[in-house]
């Protein structure tokens, strides 16, 4: 929808496959329709993911005993995060849509985008006590896992050996995404490309185009613990 | 019991932390049994979380095109993965038990960790195509995940807010460890140390050492999907 911001948060390390396919297709029909879109290449950017001291500019607020999470809350508010993470939330600010683009690593994201996560969406910033799920501070925003696996669809349903591929969401789009305030759309997610033909492939990216042609009309999903595992 | 081998695979920035009396706690508890403990400690190694194309040493079997998993699956087999994976498989290989030891970062292990995991465990070290689950290349071993949570007992279950903590769990105990053939141990998980007394947080501490004390003795939980959704 023109005039809209969208932000890709984009891991892998090859430009030249499918994940980055799959973010290229969304930059251009994105862009087509009149959209800003901004990515956010973690490798390319060579993004830290290890939370340590080096996030807090200049002196502790307790310098004896370094609490990160407590740390990074204090240094939010005295505008006091290293510049990749403000850069970052800068990003996240602005964005009416963040797409999530990665490949499966051990059933979650790979290590360079949770830290992203747990960097970039420190408490002050991203949530506070109260001020979390409904009430989290990015609300109004809406987020997408677009990712790809190893296995087939198959594997990750209710009869397969990974078992339904929403548990495994559960931790990102409840414990991360939802608990931050997003409004979750369904996952995207391309199954298998690497065992797939070349024209399933290229079928797959065309679902995602088509998708992301009417993606700001969609309901969120319903994140809450009951629906989830079909209580 | 005496003779055992223990990798503790430590994540923690800070020495004197709640996740440091426990990482030393159960360093003492071993040691006095007689086990032979070593301690990956993640942070003071300044352990690389993110998989590049700088974890295989030499060429790649496919220049024009960087498939992490499938090069690392080739560098493992050539022995061409940089030395500090080989030194964490090496340490991996003599342990008899692991003890992930960790904050809860959103839901999920901190990066660094998600990072050891992602570059450590690689295809045809952890597992094969066939070798996972039961015929996993690490089964024989034990795994347990301790970790400290934010939030209280109740937030973690069935009606709290974030749900049972067997949810979030699912991906990192039957999606990565079981998959690669551990057997699981029940999570220990130490509820809210920085919202508790010095008392309760004491007794936290007391708690895992008294458990490690008969820890051989414990039979492994059943990971598999109908049960741990209690189905």
């Amino acid at each position: 929808m023109a005039g809209k911001k969208v932000l890709i948060v984009y891991a892998h390390q090859e430009p030249g496959s499918f994940s980055g396919s799959l973010k290229d297709v969304a930059v251009a029909e994105l862009s087509r329709q009149g959209c800003r879109v901004t990515v956010s290449d973690l490798y390319a950017m060579d993004f830290e993911p290890r939370a340590t001291r080096k996030d807090i500019t200049g002196a502790l607020s307790n310098p004896g005993f370094f609490s990160y999470g407590m740390e990074a809350y204090e240094a939010y508010r005295k505008k006091a995060l290293s510049s990749d993470i403000v850069e970052e939330q800068k990003k996240l600010q602005e964005a009416d849509l963040v797409i999530f683009q990665f490949p499966l690593y051990w059933c979650s994201v790979p290590a360079i985008l949770k830290g992203w996560m747990d960097r970039v969406l420190c408490q002050g910033f991203a949530f506070d006590l109260p001020g979390f799920f409904d009430d989290g501070f990015l609300k109004g925003k809406l987020a997408i896992l677009s990712l790809t696996t190893g296995g087939t669809a198959e594997m990750y349903s209710e009869t397969g050996d990974r078992g339904d591929f929403r548990y495994f969401l559960w931790p990102l789009q409840h414990g991360t995404l939802h608990f931050c305030g997003f409004r979750v759309l369904a996952p995207q997610i391309s199954f298998g490309p690497e065992c797939a033909s070349e024209e399933e492939r290229r079928g797959m990216v065309a679902a995602w185009a088509q998708r992301l042609n009417s993606i700001w009309e969609e309901e969120p999903i319903d994140c809450s613990p009951p629906w989830y595992f079909g209580r």
